[in-house]
């Protein structure tokens, strides 16, 4: 008989479906290509033009935002005496515009900060502590377009800044990224950045990879580094491991009996 | 044979696809699951909380807009001697609080009022002429939420105004939602009301509604109202009656010359 799809001859051990549901298959096809467009549309008119792209973008900007990476000395604690201090000390990089409206609404911790009589909320000017320009330009890209363009180093970067001002689509977004990109190589530092952030999909997927390879993992540099460092994590990864092993043995045992 | 999808028997007559047709389409339709997934999670990431519904929504708000109903007697001129005159009269229902950045993202009419210095930038009040208090705070739910609650006469009065203010994601979507609502009973008053403001797909099935049913389009009472009003557009339906008939004519020919 002939495929109404691939239109080419099959056997009777080949057959897919029967003819109605390929119909109703085809119509929840269209369907929910309808919907993605439909999506697709109204995401469009959502996405607002980013302040970061373009100065000329953002003239009803009510706010300056200022990276202060970690390595300019600048302390994160983000004080009235620091805030204040940034009025004499020239920012090395450009602010990036802002909108209350824009960031109050993605992110609980500027919504409190700029709706709560604040030094932020008065001057108009928050500083973004350990972290740089760039990282903050696609922060604040995202709040705008929910779009980021990602390599490992970005994505990690911009979950720290997202885990920080509670941006949780954005911090999901960048898990999924990170999640993407591990392997045995990297599986160790993964695993203790996924922990720092509680970043539970990426802490799933590195331990997993770290159990598939437990015969080389006390060789690897990082491994000691982390036992110096952090040795309760590594007691994780054996207190993982173990159980995996105790619940393979027990559903062997279950099969077994099953069987008998 | 025995269908995959519905597990139930089917004769050769009833076959749909093969095996891998369907295995394919399977995937097919898990991966366009997940990107409407994606884009669902993306869509309510960008949705703002919308001024409309609470006032503490709106705590940036640097605009008020104020609806005057076109029975109020206020001309829709929205020259600066009326914008004077209404801080003397005060508005009869509450202003709809909004935000510059949000309204000139959306609307090229509103950007231009807001980043040039007309009256409206300036004091932040912009008066919005015939319309009534409800389909204002509707325009504005919609322009932070892409959301809006229809019915036949909101849809008509939100078409109008987002072709005023240039939303012409607005537009297509109150266009589609009275498209759907055509019927022999309200196709004139639809399609003239298309031909006001440009409105093409209501317009065409509007125009193939009346022409299924031109033996008694003439009896119709707003037929009537309309030849007294606005003849020209009497005649358009009348020569696309004609050119219909005319091509339809064609095709049979074609139709007869291939068979020969």
């Amino acid at each position: 008989m002939w495929c109404q799809s691939c239109k080419e001859e099959y056997e009777e051990e080949d057959a897919g479906t029967c003819k109605e549901c390929y119909e109703e298959a085809s119509e929840t096809e269209e369907e929910l290509k309808r919907e993605i467009e439909d999506l697709r549309s109204r995401l469009h008119f959502l996405r607002l033009p980013s302040p970061t792209l373009d100065a000329a973008a953002a003239p009803h900007a009510d706010l300056l935002l200022h990276a202060i990476p970690s390595c300019s000395g600048a302390g994160g604690d983000g004080d009235a005496a620091a805030a204040a201090a940034s009025s004499v000390r020239a920012p090395e990089t450009p602010a990036v515009p802002a909108h209350r409206v824009i960031l109050a609404s993605r992110s609980p911790v500027f919504r409190a900060m700029l709706e709560n009589e604040m030094e932020e909320s008065r001057s108009g000017i928050i500083k973004i502590y350990d972290v740089s320009y760039d990282v903050l330009r696609a922060f604040v890209h995202y709040m705008y377009t929910a779009e980021a363009l990602l390599d490992e180093p970005m994505a990690s970067d911009l979950l720290v800044l997202a885990e920080k001002y509670e941006v949780k689509h954005l911090k999901a977004y960048c898990e999924k990224f990170i999640t993407s990109k591990v392997n045995n190589d990297n599986a160790i530092a993964h695993y203790a950045f996924a922990h720092r952030h509680s970043a539970k999909q990426l802490l799933e997927a590195s331990l997993s990879v770290l159990m598939e390879n437990m015969s080389t993992l006390a060789d690897r540099e990082e491994y000691k580094e982390l036992v110096e460092k952090d040795p309760r994590l590594i007691v994780e990864i054996y207190e993982a491991y173990l159980n995996r092993q105790v619940n393979t043995a027990a559903g062997k045992d279950t099969d077994c009996c099953c069987r008998k």
